[in-house]
């Protein structure tokens, strides 16, 4: 081991995350909570997974309906994201925070002044550990609004998404533009790495 | 249907997404690959998620050894990163592009120069299409060096990790601080939401 490394214990230090709202309707009615433990699960069929601890009224809903919304909060929404995320629904009616609106699903409720919605099936339920449940969800529709597209995608300059730290619990903009995928890497010479 | 809403299709627009390099060990080899569709599956025992596309070498090495590591690159390693996720472990010999080590795992190769190495234990492979494999492991040690610390955890503006772009290709850095979780959202009143 090289001298300079030191041992930090077991942490999933992966960061930062975007952190997003997740939607589901619970007993009928839209719940919210905001989530950084997420992840990409693959392009085709595009799915994604979310992590939640299992006391929360999310869980249900998304059993219940085999729905639920991931919601891309701009910096713009950072105090009602961060609202959504310290406060239980069991005391906070976190709907009457957003306006509410629905796609293809009839039970995935999306939040409006959110620049990108994902409206997701559930595919499967894990549970990797007793106190948490995976989610994983094909998504089968995205919205978002004239102004935050370029090209027909999304920018995510305009979108401006929120980042999460796990290790300060800090939320952090997107930086500057570094670089391009698969062109970037050109800069290095492959002739020098081939194998022999 | 809110009428600025536009329908973009099924996409996982889940981004920035940190750019990571994967370890593991194909043959006795050192083999690396860069992905960014990761996920944090949960904290305690801590886990992450990766997902690659059946034909990498690192599948198989994953599979051989049940073990695999997580290097999170410095900006300052961008074109190497790029490099590495534009090429096949087949024509080219990735690990002679770092100084590699190993932990308390036999075979899961870590990369020196990545500010922060994870070590994991493979606990589940899911096969969510026909492409693609989705590995769950389990965080068992995590490796920093003093630089990048500030108060025993790594600091994310020493760290300077590689943010991904799904839909430009785009890398970026972190930008500013914008604010603290559980706290920023302390300035919404929650007696005005509360439940009737």
């Amino acid at each position: 081991m090289p001298k300079e490394k030191i041992p930090l214990g077991a942490f999933p230090f992966i960061y930062p995350m975007p952190t997003v709202i997740l939607g589901s309707e619970v007993d009928g009615k839209p719940a919210f909570i905001t989530v950084s433990f997420i992840g990409i699960v693959q392009q085709s069929p595009p799915m994604v997974s979310v992590s939640l601890v299992n006391n929360h009224l999310t869980n249900k809903g998304i059993k219940q309906n085999q729905t639920f919304s991931i919601n891309i909060p701009h910096t713009k929404m950072l105090a009602k994201t961060d609202f959504v995320g310290m406060n239980s629904g069991a005391i906070i009616n976190k709907s009457s925070l957003f306006e509410v609106f629905y796609g293809k699903l009839e039970n995935a409720p999306m939040i409006k002044e959110a620049p990108l919605n994902l409206e997701c099936k559930l595919v499967e339920v894990l549970h990797p550990g007793d106190q948490t449940e995976l989610f994983i969800g094909e998504i089968i529709q995205t919205y978002s609004s004239k102004k935050y597209l370029n090209k027909g995608y999304p920018d995510i300059r305009k979108l401006d998404p929120i980042l999460f730290s796990i290790t300060s619990k800090d939320y952090y903009k997107t930086g500057r533009k570094i670089g391009a995928a698969w062109k970037t890497g050109l800069r290095i010479s492959s002739s020098r790495y081939r194998n022999k």
